[in-house]
């Protein structure tokens, strides 16, 4: 991952050290707005940080259930603000912060249907088993069960993760997520200030790659395991989810539930299994 | 903060080491949803561990700008789902999944021009700057000039904010925030699966509290700061928000922008401090 003026910001700092000040030079993870539209529809305003706006956007409107596959995705533009001007290259962070899909004849989601979803749900009871039902309903591939990986490939996964977050080296500020193949051997990996952004950016990759369902590859993000993230890597099939951290209880019951595998604290020569371990071999 | 069944789950989990796999009981931090109404108007779904519901109510719909100040809030009730009947103690998880605040003749919010306002701002191009802009827009009581804390205080803060944090100890899946006073002492700390979360709590208990603005006060937050974190700190006045880790871009320029102090890296006797160092004093 390339580090750019984009990704990292410089500024004047003041450390101070046992009561005493001097003055050094940071970096500062970027973190930027970004508005994902279908046509002229805006669809959500993320956080995020700038680069590979075009894999978030894909993956976002992938994983989030707004496209059903490639072929539904005509275009996918990285748009500038209509009132910057030209020569406005020294006002970076207004320009390049929205991405506009334009998706097939067809193919484009029905929002207010979403949304009359949405209330239907929540007026009859916000809970976890209806937030995995409302995963369940949607038309998924299920994850490929024949899938196998090595425990001691797996253990390796983190460090190739790390190696490649360069803009976490110098900023100690991002979330990594990275698709590896059953070998270990990395497909993709990005960084962004948000881990489901990370998340969507490698999905959205592999989709404009033409490689979603993923039914033969591993995802590995840094830091914990929320339900955001097993519902992305179920919408891509991902057979196995793995996170240097912890997962929380509602990831756990829908990996179960949707028979995905769900690694976390994948450390060292130690990793604990929640979910799927059938597809773990011990060497 | 004390642990209870709805925010730590047990479960069955199998543990490699080097190769060899053993079964054991793990605690996993507990995620649902919780739906924020206005009345019968549902404002949000977000994702949380639950417990603490309405100080978590209390304090998205404040520092969202919904809600301009205690006195506006008439009640604030958890609500059961609708479906589920007596005796259903044994589904916690469909139940208390609501929060219903009742606010004032006057000063519900007008949805609608919230709505709109956020397409003009979007279609203006959206940008840092335009974000800030909008945190600016609100009617804000500026950060203290006058507060002051002691270096050696502020150092002495992230081991009482882990000391409060019991289902972190037991789950390794927690984020934590925190009040201090001046001189260190912990007025309240919450946990949550989400940093924004477990600061809303922490405020949320605040406003519930009748102690915002918490112009004497310092957030403290476990991880990251980003953008959302200093935006929340800065709808509730507080002078100085540290974190553990590191803060993003647009974190650092809302900070320096509305005159608050923003630390970083606060660890052992080290911290950087990203803008109004003038709060800190040596000793």
């Amino acid at each position: 991952m390339a580090a750019n003026s984009r990704t990292i910001q410089i500024t004047q700092v003041r450390e101070w050290q046992n009561g005493t000040a001097t003055t050094k030079t940071d970096y500062l993870a970027a973190e930027e707005p970004l508005e994902i539209r279908i046509g002229d529809t805006p669809i959500s305003v993320t956080m995020r940080t700038p680069g590979h706006d075009r894999e978030l956007a894909a993956g976002f409107l992938f994983t989030e259930g707004l496209l059903a596959s490639r072929k539904d995705l005509v275009s996918l533009e990285v748009a500038t603000a209509p009132n910057v001007g030209e020569g406005a290259d020294d006002a970076p962070s207004a320009m390049n912060n929205a991405v506009v899909a334009t998706v097939a004849d067809g193919a484009a989601p029905d929002l207010e249907r979403l949304r009359r979803h949405f209330f239907a749900s929540s007026s009859c009871g916000v809970c976890g088993k209806a937030t995995i039902d409302a995963v369940r309903s949607r038309t998924l591939t299920a994850p490929n069960s024949h899938f196998r990986i090595a425990a001691t490939v797996l253990t390796r996964l983190p460090e190739t993760l790390r190696e490649s977050q360069d803009v976490f080296d110098r900023t100690g500020g991002l979330h990594g997520a990275a698709l590896f193949d059953s070998q270990g051997n990395l497909l993709v990996a990005r960084e962004d200030i948000g881990r489901h952004n990370a998340v969507d950016k490698v999905i959205g990759w592999a989709l404009l790659e033409g490689k979603v369902p993923l039914g033969d590859i591993v995802l590995l993000v840094s830091g914990r395991g929320g339900f955001e993230i097993v519902q992305k890597a179920v919408a891509a099939a991902l057979p196995l989810v793995a996170c240097v951290s912890a997962p929380s209880s509602l990831a756990v019951q829908l990996a179960r539930e949707m028979r995905q595998t769900l690694v976390g604290f994948l450390r060292g020569e130690r990793f604990v299994v929640y979910s799927g371990e059938e597809r773990i071999t011990p060497a």
